[in-house]
């Protein structure tokens, strides 16, 4: 922990501050600036004892700002496990070495759409089927999914196709239903901070897919990786799906691609990209999803449908089969490109 | 429903999208622009009927947007219902003629320090008592919150003092829970998207404090109350604390005053805003909390402490007792140059 | 200067940082943290020293972090002038005790436009009138202003009633033009960041009324205004005008008044607020000037046309004339309950 | 133009619309929505007489919001010249079939230095030389540049090494200076909006580099090049060069890759990505101009210096010789890949 002093800050506050640490058996450490003095914490402090220190010495006069010197976030951290995660479900993998992807419908809305949508997919060589039976939609008058039906769609349509599967869980109460149909559990961007769900999908011990909520900052991101990971459950995949921003006349969100190199360097965790949500307009996946592919990424999430002019969600960024085939073939092209397999 | 069509859109292209209309029983209103055409849609549609078209149309070729000209929001909108809302809890008033004054701690600590609190807040004049029991952290590593021993130290407080009380609840299973302890209850930031949550509180028929999601726009906001008027409960009370902007130097997020002339033309619903959370600096909070006042919100909901110094969350921007007391007198003296009643 | 090493940084990385320093004559000082180190730089730096610094540790294996204990600003710094400043023209001030009104059309129309503006600021109590000629304008198609005509109308008008007078200028070879004809230069918001313009309005000698960019941050408005200050010219008026957002449906810009208390204790210099670039929408106006008076603002600008509905720029913000007066009977109210002399 | 009433607008209110629109001379087009009603405007209108109405219509009781068919750019627009365009300088072509490098350093530092960049740039296969001769610097006590004398050596060196250059111009009065050493015209993100710059530039028929701002909308970026379109000069090469979002704790902007693909929808100019300030880290810089290029750039702007430690402005995220070299060798191979001559 640091603690800055403003620019007139006094002897006499700098001392008290000083012995605000001391009288917590902390030794300070004065550090003269160039217009101002810091004052430093060498100490081991408890996540509490930090936050009750700052609360402590925010408060004091003469003192600007109190920095940690400590990670946010830790099991997340590359430099607390130095080798990267590779997340194995039935024989797909995602992780080093590989590029995964993910593609199906947004919602799940009858056996026979989903599984048209999943002999596409399988067809195109993409290995994971992604849908939705809980839909949290922003408002209450949308189609808000089969629920339960759909889960079970996913889990016959599974074994019909041997395809792995991917589908969001809302709320703690759900993650073992849903946890029983699918292989892989999807935390939703809206949800990356509802802390009962990410605790109850820790404990599931399935694979986590977690997307970054649309303002989210990458400590936030880690932070509620970190959620998870403390249940004990090590298989966590990372999701960028865009962030927001103050342009919206032609894109739904921004695709933050600068965060999978930055991600890739604080974190052993995969980390997968989706440009459906990041543009949120169907022809700017494909070139989105190459982007993602060369910046570094473990595998994108695409959605795709067989008849998209009859989605009951999300029809305008959803690719039809020869759309989400011939980006498959782009993809494979760079993939092998990049010496990665997919 | 309006389909713009881009620029150089062909006679062709503007007559499919016709077509497509008029297979779907709906007789197209054609718009030339200036630069080019527009095609109306001059027929109730339902929600659904309007994502499948927009979907078709939005695929078209020649087509460059679909706008809606329904209004997203229903229960929540002043156009459906005219008369402004009023909250009443026991004796206080939130709404027309009124400015009510949420005070209390981030979290709830001890009987001790929830008792020495409650004194503070009834004393200075204003009736609603704040205090979290279940806390959401950002980081796993933060102090949780007392849970259900909180949620009886609040309801034992409240009995002791009178005051009406509001705490947040996190997910729909803890619903019943929270609501046989408090007055309000509060749906938190970042569940202001928690589909089923927000379903299950309304379903309790207590109050609902819904406060803005940090990237939530204002019409994401509303829908979000809607799925709490959808269930029947009229009582929700909207918070603005802060958005997401570009500059968190000096204040954790932005406070966003002009939300609340707008929310005020919006909607029926009473409108109060955080300035604790909207600046995240005890100094600064006195000053928000008398702008939005001055801005037209009908109340404040204001962190405070009796000993910030020893606060397990949020001290940095909780007010000490003397701060709240002489931010009451000055919100007091305000009130009645405006002829509200605190 | 701070330097904060990785995580995992080993001890040749860290001695590695020491070493560059003591070539540099700076004795470094270790700071051994929770998780990881920190190293001091105990010394007065230029700023070019410091950019040199910056740019050799940055790249140093198992550097994190470089971060500054110096302020950016330092002219305009409250710290370095312990006095607030006052503005003075004619008899109008600007600064401690006092609320400046500044009011007129966005753009010069025509004498007779102009002339009836100022009757009815003048006649509302205000004292500053403001009125564009050269018109930064989005688009090259839209009214670009009358330019010199439209100054001498200013001059004229100012003679005939005997207000203030404020006009911007938009690049540094016109500054000598507009200091001839106005009593106070404005310097847009898209032109906070035109360095040479800020160099040559500083010389000027001229009030400088300094509008920020809509996303600049704090500290990027005060270096903005330390251009001004640098060249001898104390007279620096701040304003704040709304930022950008990620929510546009219902308002131009995000008024953000947090910046109001924030800037009253970061610099001695005044801070106006624009609630009508703000907003956007003349019918929030009145309500967040209100608000920005309470908030402890020295000041706003507001727009307002004799005939907004003939305004050839910016009409849908401007007030009309019974709206700005109704306005300033609101802020006369609330300046004497706040003991400022309006 | 279109005219979207309120919720609970009147005939009367609607009559009173349509009333005005006849009093110009226009025959509105009536069109019931489910909600609401909306007003068309079928004729053409100039920018001044849009102005206009807008004011006077959006200020019209029950009056929601006044929309335009128009496309605000004309002279950018893909549908108004329908040949993508290829801007040539020497043997240099940016555009269809090409991918274009531009490096060098952030500043002109020196003779020795830029000769040494320019030799790097060269070998690797890079034919656009960059450097800054006049530098925008947030901060007045930063390094400015060498000016006049920086644009003699990039004149020089240009000459010694047959290498295309390109470099800043900050204002109009010295467009023709900067115009007579150098090749190509950048105008910098925070003079994107300095209109008087923008004009001038296009008066140069120099070809010009315009840089997005960091908060300019595609609009407004697209609006900013018609002001040098509309001088007669069609030379425009576009920058996305990062924006400004919320999370600025590991990058510097955020590089927004989904302006490449909208861009090219919408524009025939050729748009290149700056990775450096796009990321302001030089260790992102190689993936995100990978990304771009993948994306659909049509080149990269990048930052190199010889030796970074020693840079004077911006070392932080310049690549070094042997980072360029690699970069090079990268993007040539996917260059080639994509059918792209580097």
């Amino acid at each position: 922990m640091l603690i800055l002093m403003q620019f007139g800050a006094t002897d006499a506050q700098v001392k008290a501050v000083c012995a605000v640490l001391r009288e917590k058996g902390i030794e300070p450490l004065e550090l003269p600036g160039e217009d101002r003095v810091a004052v430093g914490v060498p100490a081991s402090l408890s996540a509490d004892q930090r936050i009750a220190l700052e609360a402590i010495l925010g408060r004091m006069d003469g003192v600007s700002k109190v920095t940690q010197t400590s990670s946010p976030f830790k099991l997340a951290s590359l430099e607390f496990r130095r080798t990267k995660t590779l997340v194995e479900i039935k024989d797909v993998k995602i992780g080093p070495g590989h590029f995964a992807v993910m593609g199906g419908p947004c919602s799940v809305e009858s056996l026979d759409q989903f599984r048209k949508a999943a002999e596409v997919v399988k067809q195109s060589g993409a290995k994971i089927l992604r849908g939705g039976a809980f839909k949290p939609r922003t408002s209450p008058y949308s189609f808000q999914g089969l629920q339960l039906e759909g889960l079970k769609i996913i889990k016959q349509v599974a074994e019909e196709t041997g395809l792995a599967t991917i589908s969001e869980v809302m709320s703690a109460d759900m993650v073992e239903a849903v946890a029983d149909h699918v292989d892989i559990l999807q935390i939703g961007a809206r949800s990356m901070q509802n802390f009962p769900l990410l605790v109850e999908a820790g404990k599931s011990q399935k694979p986590i897919f977690l997307k970054r909520g649309p303002s989210a900052t990458l400590d936030e991101f880690l932070l509620a990786s970190e959620y998870v990971l403390n249940e004990g459950n090590n298989q966590v995949i990372l999701c960028e799906r865009g962030i927001i921003a103050f342009d919206r006349a032609y894109t739904r969100n921004t695709l933050d691609l600068n965060a999978v190199p930055v991600l890739k360097e604080l974190t052993h965790l995969p980390v997968v990209v989706d440009p459906s949500h990041g543009t949120g307009v169907a022809r700017y996946v494909a070139a989105m999803a190459k982007a993602a592919l060369v910046a570094g990424a473990d595998g994108v999430m695409v959605e795709m449908h067989p008849d998209p002019k009859e989605a009951l969600s999300d029809g305008s960024q959803a690719l039809d089969s020869e759309q989400f085939s011939t980006m498959m073939d782009d993809l494979r092209g760079l993939a092998a490109y990049m010496h990665l397999t997919l």
